[in-house]
């Protein structure tokens, strides 16, 4: 049975502010659900239109059984999925100098939640524990972010920082550490040098990296395209002009640990 | 000025139905038509809200100027983008002997209209020409994957068929085509054996590549996952279980023209 004070504040929490203000996410579906579970986040409530069952590990998490069509009137999803959790947002203590040895994503100014959503499982899929975000960039606890994150919110980090700042600090105390910044015209992926640490910095979908931070790459890398090499003569057009943020970040990030496994650098 | 049955005729091209009896189906925004207007692939009309210019190569395609709310009540996008082209549907040929040394991409019931649109966009970035789709895969005609494709719909060519009958007829021909199948239980990508031609084979998005397509896969392969290899103790989750189709498909696409670009196999 779902209160009306109940789903007032859930739908509440479908909005930034709200989210901020009470220190809370929603999340949704039996596998991101049972993965946050099991992950450092704390989940406070859940609310299922099934018998969701714990595991004794997480006894501690009221279950609060709902109907199916009071689930659709808190879900955010088209097609609601058994279960509903209300978490609190972790929070994680951004150390530039604790980042200097391993490799970390910096994404600058990422619009689309589907996009960010699916870089931080990419993330997750390549052993990379920290995501480091301009302040403009997409709100993480956004439904969307969530949902296409397919659990992996439960164990990456990200944080939300000045970038220029950031990446100041970083300099400071570690002035040989490598930042990749992903550009239309840099040196081909496959033939740099790719270090085991560092950063890969991804720019806005559409305008690519901001001009204060073009200053802190350390590395210029482009993902080589294969099209026909000659332009059409009458648009100069050959190929496809850009591949789409999260797929380069997914690209990129496999050569990077193609390389450590190779022991290549 | 947009006539009633005209607004009327392109909405009805929303539906697939009316898309494949017409053999026509439409496009929107500046890139995307200028790209098909630049194709082999032929525009019939073109809806714009602005002074749409067509360079002196198309000069013979009718661009009707109509009102922004006009373009609003016709357009598929949130926010409609200046111009919406009717197209021809282009009948290609597929003809498996043709596709025996060259790269190629199989799709087995991809579903997701975002993904197939995506992965058209990374065949034309690594010069894949041919994308073979299962005969329920989703329509590429469908808008939300023409938006997706970017323009690279213009270049790449989409073709439906019986999957496992075209792999009878390749293999009949040429016994010796790689089909490399994306499996989560298959060879490292980077440690596997990668030829410049043959067909990389993706399935399903949540089932994989389907039971009788198997049969034909020469040589499996995998993306390894990089992240903490011990599982967690309590749930045995260790990592995400799997990257988005189009993810992998761009990386394992990377990895084939990283090779034939050095010369490795």
């Amino acid at each position: 049975m779902l209160a009306k004070n109940e789903a007032k504040f859930i739908n509440s929490l479908k909005l930034k502010k709200n989210r901020e203000s009470e220190g809370l996410f929603i999340a949704e579906g039996v596998k991101i659900v049972n993965d946050l579970l099991h992950s450092g986040i704390k989940v406070r409530q859940i609310y299922s239109s099934r018998n969701f069952q714990l595991s004794i590990f997480n006894y501690h998490v009221d279950v609060i059984r709902i109907k199916e069509n009071e689930l659709a009137r808190i879900s955010s999803l088209n097609s609601p999925n058994e279960v509903l959790a209300i978490c609190e947002i972790p929070t994680y203590k951004l150390v530039p100098a604790q980042l200097t040895d391993c490799l970390s994503l910096a994404l600058d100014t990422i619009q689309d939640p589907g996009n960010l959503g699916t870089m931080i499982r990419i993330a997750d899929w390549f052993g990379i524990e920290n995501i480091v975000c301009s302040e403009d960039t997409v709100e993480v606890y956004n439904s969307k972010v969530i949902q296409a994150t397919m659990g992996s919110i439960s164990r990456v980090k990200v944080h939300y920082t000045n970038l220029p700042g950031f990446f100041e600090s970083v300099r400071s105390g570690a002035p040989d550490v490598p930042v990749y910044g992903a550009v239309l015209d840099g040196k081909s992926l496959y033939e740099s040098n790719l270090a085991g640490k560092g950063f890969i910095l991804i720019g806005n979908e559409s305008r690519g990296i901001s001009p204060e931070l073009l200053p802190f790459v350390t590395d210029k890398i482009c993902i080589p395209s294969y099209g026909v090499q000659t332009p059409d003569q009458k648009t100069g057009i050959s190929t496809a002009e850009s591949l789409n943020a999260a797929i380069a970040t997914s690209i990129i990030c496999s050569e990077f640990r193609r390389r450590s496994r190779n022991h290549v650098q």
